[in-house]
């Protein structure tokens, strides 16, 4: 199995302009990576889109943004894991490269998401729960991470605000972000103050709809000059429902997917220099924290709370704002990770780098963890 | 790179049992591919379905099969490339495999279409033609499919019999057939005067709509006892819109997936024994013929209409009834396809055997040709 490497990176400012189309988006970050890494070749396209049939009704995306950025013909494919689409669709483009069938890969993932009520998002955005007995019930994404952040804290007695802290430590990071969808401060008061979206989660603890596109070119380590190699790649799921799970409170897909990657990567929690986690509630980026290994479980809020996934704390955490500040356009949201992780691993971060920064991790999840992907990234 | 070999398939009758969800169908054929292969192992799945979130609501698909075949937490990933899902997914599980990341993949398409509206079918259908051009002026993809059948006529003066004819050929093949959707025959006569769906395609000249799942198992070439070697598998990609082609009767798609098949097979037309294509419309299975090789451009529909594909013709082509008669539940088609291309290679054809068929090929296409696999399998 050949090393890979990601060779360029690329992603559109998130936020929601009204104006341009799925297409426009990917263009711009496909394109993008390319320039980045000054390379022409590409001789497979994943796409990484979640909700293009319901809101947009599109599929076919992989024709569709072969043609979009100028290479009718080029064979391609969608890949679609509900909310950690971008994540998986990096994991399938790594095999792409891995087993020698293709050296150059491009891997771009798109969400539009902003231009439609809230009523069809929230359809969508449960799309990926059983639609036959979870979605049924009438429950959203946030009514299900709700049932989570409720028992963690009857379990832990972790407060509401400690969790809730999760989300200022996010917009603290994407102060000055030029692709951030919200690169500003976010105080707990404001935080704690916010409207109930999900009792007990509040509006300022989610994740936003939001419209971008993120890609990454991924070739054999060998042909990279500079490259930032994978040193793991790694997808789990587990029981959709919370409640066929033995203790929804550990999240098994997090968990097997973090050990088999630091197995692959001989690397430990206390070896990643930066990390990206998924925050679309508080409490998804509390429990992230503990199953990838960064907390004993219970402690993770407070941790936050505490200060230490900061940029100087120990693990310096969703380094651009996470999906509660840089932005959560699904599809491509596990690729804007990969793509924050390469820059700081690059040095060139600028404001926002964490010192010396060698190895990196990235977690892109599915609903209440239905799904993860986990990428460990190394300069070398 | 490691060969690839197809250690089990399994399927479902096509039909359209309103009883049963997609996760029953999948089940049946994922466990049904694991128990013709006597194998238990599974280290990464792949689901191809096109329509769920048209049509359940449902996406997510990976993680929930995983669940549903009883393996919580195996790695998963939904595969979309349209009409040509199964066999994209296919092709990423052949990929898999090779790139030594895993030793057993399980590949099953699935999906539901009879127990919905008509009209919701036709817009789910469409939903891989691009939304805000083509699928917006309200065409169906049918009603592409007779874009082409006029124009082919026009160009080479096919009679509308003649290319109605792959329709009664299929049926031909389909008699006897335990899994087909219409296990009977169908005169040509009967095609010529079934009511116009998008003229000048009749009713009977299209695939229905079913439900059905299929599913291979995959494996490393040299740990699969009597297994069927992967030769060759490709994808590529076209223009989406017919009015960007150069030549809409030359489907560059087909062509080109073909044409590098034959080239890592390191095989000619002449060399395939058995024959899978896409006539979801009859002309789209006779440009399919044609752009793979087997017939001169503007003479496929007379070779069809003359006999040669069939069991004892010199190409024999969906020998257990295609499209039209075995039936197309989309996402399962491409595998459907794989699965009896592995029967005919097995000798495990009944009386649909073509005698002593050491080679075949599958082609799934989406839409009009916008995304295009080829498989080609050969036992070794």
């Amino acid at each position: 199995m050949r090393k890979v490497a990601v060779a360029g990176i690329g992603f559109t400012k998130v936020g929601e302009p009204w104006e341009r189309n799925v297409k426009e988006l990917f263009a711009e970050a496909a394109l993008g990576a390319l320039k980045d890494a000054a390379h022409t070749e590409v001789e497979h396209l994943y796409v990484a889109n979640m909700m293009g049939a319901h809101l947009q009704g599109q599929i076919g995306m992989g024709a569709m943004m072969a043609e979009a950025i100028g290479r009718p013909g080029l064979p391609a494919v969608r890949i679609e894991a509900g909310q950690a689409s971008g994540g998986v669709a990096f994991h399938e483009g790594v095999k792409a490269v891995a087993s020698g069938m293709s050296d150059w890969v491009l891997v771009g993932g798109v969400e539009k998401m902003s231009d439609l009520l809230p009523e069809a998002v929230a359809t969508a955005l449960v799309g990926a729960e059983d639609q036959e007995y979870t979605a049924y019930t009438g429950v959203t994404k946030t009514g299900l991470s709700a049932i989570l952040h409720r028992l963690y804290s009857h379990e832990y007695g972790a407060s509401p605000e400690e969790i809730g802290w999760f989300a200022a430590r996010s917009h603290d990071n994407a102060v000055g972000v030029t692709h951030a969808q919200y690169p500003f401060k976010l105080s707990i008061e404001r935080v704690m103050t916010s409207p109930m979206e999900a009792d007990p989660i509040r509006m300022m603890e989610c994740a936003a709809v939001a419209d971008g596109a993120a890609a990454v070119l991924l070739g054999p380590a060998d042909k990279v000059a500079n490259g930032i190699e994978v040193a793991a790649s790694t997808v789990a799921t587990d029981h959709l429902s919370l409640a066929a799970r033995k203790n929804p409170l550990t999240l098994i897909a997090v968990k097997k997917a973090a050990d088999k990657a630091y197995e692959i990567a001989k690397t430990k929690p206390k070896d990643i220099d930066v990390l990206e986690v998924t925050d679309d509630t508080t409490i998804d980026g509390v429990l992230s924290l503990e199953d990838l290994g960064f907390a004993e479980k219970g402690k993770g809020a407070k941790m936050v709370a505490q200060g230490h996934t900061t940029r100087t704390g120990e693990i310096p955490t969703n380094n651009f704002g996470g999906l509660k500040a840089r932005g959560n356009p699904i599809g491509a949201t596990g690729l804007y990770q990969i793509a924050e992780t390469v820059m700081q691993l690059r040095g060139e971060a600028g404001a926002n780098q964490v010192p010396d920064a060698k190895i990196g991790m990235a977690q892109s999840m599915a609903g209440v963890g239905s799904t993860c992907s986990v990428a460990i990234l190394r300069r070398v």
